[in-house]
């Protein structure tokens, strides 16, 4: 790690996702003079922990990023559109948590367990996967070195803090409501979530597939470098508060056994195998919510293929689904010492 | 439906799924002259709502079934395996909703819409699939007859009312806990349920699959009679209190566009179509629940292999997943005049 200390911003700090992006900063020792946290007008001056103290949240602007190292976005796709060009034109690398720039060609999207080389030659903006990508190819990858994975059908079951504080709060609310009788009220989902699993995450595209769906596929393709692995998804919501669940069977071009996936997951970085269903232990939401690894279970043998697979893989959303990974990738730069915009016209034409 | 008046005995009538069958034959006009209510001796004495009535509960024994010409049983697989074949030995058919019999040779496993004719030559003890798969090939039949199912990979989102009472009472304590700030008291489940999802129903297997994937399985091929379709499944508890939700993706042999698959669902009994994605109209548990139907959205081209599809299939698991599949099957012995049973020493030699 160089020995230089980086003032770095959180972009949207009074989030669900931007709180825990000051916390893992804090508690990875990141190396930091300064943490500087920005959010709308609305939340300027209020106070967000950070450590044993607090800081003053600033207001979001397009001239706020001179002198700033790394911004970490975690405010939403159209904030990201409108301010990232500005962050990079000063400077500033931004790691950006929305979906905004992760199919842009100009923005490496990374995993660090999984392609960290595309971080060389950024250009300014680096894109945070989607949540139920990031642990899916922290997963997948490694069986894709081994055995060369052709197709993936995936199923969800996601947590509502993946909607933030709104989505915590909804269930939350539901929940007293009719366990005190009152109709519960329906404001974030298009459905109640209480007691109940909604197949529709972000919203339908013209082929009847979800946004949520469509980035699995997409976001996959682009990270694993590979546009031979085929991804079909159903994202689903359900009535969890942290941690996303995946049900994810593959097939992979040569055989790959039960065993020796385990084999290969129990040397693979951000990953615990968690596996052995004789003392009922596998992945599970509850367990993995506070948690940095991946964790992957249920793994057996699909043979109703040459070449198949089923496992379980959960992961803590908010961590390693958003701020973590985001940290993580900062911490790349460093490592890499990626720091600087070498051409700051890229996004923002001079 | 034959003018005969029959008597019907519910065995395990005190349970979830036994006080469903109850209200289901009262509400369908089941042509029964008597219904009689049987329990273990614990429960014996106590009464059971039916219709603005109540009934007493009997004491189930190996003799009580002379006279009774149709007994639902839903006690659990050891009191099948004990009690059906003196049933059926008393010329008694057995409609049994456990395990126990479904994939005995002798047994048709049934689900009316699909292989009704399975009951012609019956031996006295008629099987009721497991819930997650009555809904699931309620659905599939239909597309199988049209197209050539090839190979399904399904992962279930379970409601905790398909392991009984015990499993409301769970779900719903453990919030009531954790609302109130107490740890929340693990006792039905291997892990806790709420705001959870458990991978694991049922037992596990030599293969590192649970009893109730292989039941997916297995009882698919019995009921379709066909064993080119194979079956991968991932079983699922959610803290959902009523209704089986699934994400089902199909291969078929001949090609089915999402258009041909709706159109074709629409006209299929036991079936309702569910798919609107621009009014946010596909099938969710908590309206499923209390219906009979199995409701189908989500249905979507895959083009991750030529011929694929995938879908999300909810049903009531207490209704179309057990009681009422169990009422309907009865109905159909009579609709068949199947009456009665021709050898009586099938299961217990003389």
């Amino acid at each position: 790690m160089s020995e230089k200390k980086l003032v770095v911003a959180v972009v949207g700090a009074t989030g669900a996702v931007g709180r825990e992006m000051l916390k893992t900063l804090e508690s990875r020792n990141f190396p930091a003079t300064e943490v500087v946290p920005f959010a709308s007008a609305r939340s300027a001056g209020t106070k967000v922990p950070y450590g044993d103290s607090e800081l003053v949240v600033r207001e979001l602007k397009e001239d706020v990023f001179e002198g700033i190292d790394i911004a970490i976005f975690s405010a939403g796709g159209s904030t990201s559109e409108k301010y990232a060009p500005h962050a990079a034109a000063a400077g500033c690398i931004v790691v950006d948590n929305s979906s905004a720039w992760r199919m842009d060609e100009r923005c490496p999207l990374v995993v660090p367990e999984v392609n960290p080389e595309a971080l060389e030659g950024h250009n300014g903006i680096i894109a945070n996967p989607n949540c139920s990508t990031i642990q899916m190819v922290v997963a997948l990858k490694p069986l894709h070195d081994a055995a060369g994975i052709r197709r993936v059908v995936v199923s969800t079951y996601q947590a509502v803090s993946g909607s933030g504080q709104k989505g915590i709060s909804e269930l939350e609310t539901q929940v007293r409501q009719m366990f005190n009788l009152k109709e519960p009220e329906v404001n974030v989902y298009p459905h109640r979530i209480a007691f109940n699993c909604i197949p529709h995450i972000d919203v339908f595209l013209e082929n009847d597939y979800t946004k949520e769906e469509m980035k699995m596929v997409h976001e996959t393709v682009k990270i694993m470098r590979d546009p031979n692995v085929k991804v079909t998804a159903t994202c689903v919501r359900v009535p969890v508060f942290y941690g996303h669940s995946e049900s994810v069977n593959i097939e992979t071009e040569r055989k790959l056994s039960a065993k020796e996936a385990r084999a290969i997951l129990a040397q693979a970085p951000g990953v615990q195998v968690y596996d052995n269903p004789s003392e009922k232990m596998y992945p599970l939401a509850v367990d993995a919510a506070g948690e940095d690894a991946t964790y992957v279970g249920r793994i057996r043998e699909d043979d109703t293929i040459p070449n198949g697979l089923n496992m379980w893989i959960v992961a803590d959303n908010i961590r390693k689904g958003a701020a973590l990974n985001a940290v993580q990738i900062a911490e790349e730069l460093v490592r890499r010492d990626l720091l600087g915009v070498k051409d700051r016209t890229v996004f923002i034409k001079k």
